[in-house]
């Protein structure tokens, strides 16, 4: 018999937050990809083009850690149409010991949501101007929202832009924000002249074209590109990839499924370039950024590595607040 | 709110039994394999060698079914030192059409041990001659077991021998066996006479190396491999791949993973040598067996298609029996 946890989305709304200690977590998480020897294997991905709908299956071993996450990420993009959400998933804690189920962690995607706008906090942590203020973001849905707040937890935001291909959207979260986070959030009308008022740039998109121009980049700026999950997805300017200091969440995935993919694609880099990677410069081991004038890239692909990370604080944190429901079987 | 049904171990051995319907439903995935734009991606495999320790995940998605499954299969092979078995796991139904998860099948390994073998009745089924009458297992353990309560539902035999290292263990099996089956099965001292007598021989062994020689295999018989599910696993002698028909469950597998990459690494087959595949043989788009003088060789790695069949059976069964518990998150 094993007996494992249930924690339902609601539960896991409660014990995680996105707060400092998740962006801890993450970091915390790239540290370890650097200097620890984890197992982190390519990503397991199904397409079911009938139904418009992709999976993605992630997992990574950190020594040290007791458990290891399995998680499962399915988006589907004809969902909206009767209602449901696109994208949805689960993890799966297993135990590093015995390979046993620790968890079953039935968060909807939450968590997911959480570790991803954790990492774009982490980058913009390590990568960004420290007086970097002015943010715009790309995207008006869950991961616009959640990134704006993560830049806020590590850098003095003080104003924010927001562009969408959809105007009312744009308008409707920019408000949301306004009122959540108490500093001036408006949706971007032109957005060539909010990058240009920037400090830090994050693109939030599904985009299959770029939607950030090289040109529209001047010194000193940080860009965290977090759309790009697949091959077809390309959210950055090829050129700007080749200009700018460029940091990978993993050169690996990001040289197959990132915006540096396209920048190969489009022979701008070689396809065996070395390029930092995120957890080597929280590590000390890669330098990001070298002087106020440089203009800083993050290629966020996401990492089974967030998804171990994330999973473990749900499961102590729910181990101490006594959260979830006991089956066996 | 994601509505699932919870099923344990328990209530799974309850409604999916190792029987002709299990055997038909495994076929028909096999065939579907062969005649349908089946996705089955690579299988991911995380390796944590501090514990001894090894996951899969598989899954595969099938035109026409309602769900498919991700399926987590642990090994960790110092489990059985503090009590707990070495291989564990569950699988995840999901829907095709949203991607919402449809129910979680708490198996600990119990529905891969039946479509497992199940596979083996299905080769057997159109690879061995159909008077086959005597089998040989190698090893001692659950699937040694189950692979001969399958074949028997497929041919008509009428004796069979069982041989592993640890000879108390098959006599111990063989006693087991004899008593449920109620034709003798004994556990052989010598593995050659034991083959030498057979007609069809199953390998169900993690043996790094062969254990069947070539030189033992006479005219007409039929050899099931299944226990070749990783690159270092090897039971069958290279040469005699080279010199049967051989049949793979997926040749992508086998070339990497089955007993089929060690003939390719022994120089004694190309890499890329085209052989059938099991599905095809069901099908009738390839032949297996010939004559009644051939001797025919299924590898078989394990594979997706395998998962998502017999979960699809086991919410099917469990939606008509009313088994399991419904959760919300």
């Amino acid at each position: 018999m094993t007996r494992m946890t249930i924690l339902t989305e609601a539960e896991l709304r409660r014990i995680v937050l996105l707060n400092r200690e998740a962006v801890a977590c993450i970091e915390d998480a790239f540290h370890a990809l650097a200097t620890k020897s984890v197992a982190m294997p390519p990503i397991l991905r199904l397409d079911i083009p009938e139904h418009r709908g992709e999976v993605d299956v992630k997992t990574a071993y950190v020594p040290g850690l007791d458990g290891f996450a399995i998680k499962i990420s399915p988006g589907f993009f004809d969902n909206p149409k009767i209602g449901l959400p696109s994208t949805n998933g689960m993890m799966v804690l297993l135990s590093t010991k015995t390979g046993l189920v620790q968890a079953l962690l039935l968060d909807n995607g939450y968590l997911t949501d959480i570790r991803t706008a954790a990492a774009g906090a982490v980058a913009a942590k390590h990568l960004s101007r420290k007086d970097a203020s002015v943010a715009v973001i790309f995207g008006a849905g869950m991961q616009a929202k959640l990134q704006l707040k993560a830049l806020a937890l590590v850098r003095p935001i003080r104003e924010a832009r927001l562009w969408a291909r959809d105007a009312a959207k744009a308008e409707a979260a920019a408000n949301a924000l306004a009122e959540e986070l108490g500093f001036p959030v408006k949706a971007a009308t032109d957005p060539r002249v909010a990058v240009d008022a920037a400090d830090i740039i994050v693109t939030t998109t599904p985009s299959e074209k770029p939607i950030l121009m090289a040109e529209w980049l001047r010194p000193g700026q940080h860009v965290t590109a977090m759309g790009s999950d697949a091959e077809h997805k390309n959210e950055i300017d090829p050129q700007a990839i080749a200009r700018a200091t460029y940091v990978a969440d993993s050169l690996r995935q990001t040289r197959r499924l990132g915006e540096l993919h396209h920048a190969i694609a489009a022979g701008l880099t070689a396809p065996d370039a070395e390029f930092a990677e995120l957890g080597q410069v929280i590590a000390g081991q890669r330098i990001g950024r070298t002087h106020a004038d440089e203009i800083t890239i993050a290629d966020l692909t996401g990492t089974g590595i967030q998804d171990t990370a994330i999973a473990t604080l749900a499961f102590a944190r729910a181990g101490a607040a006594n959260a979830g429901t006991t089956f066996e079987s």
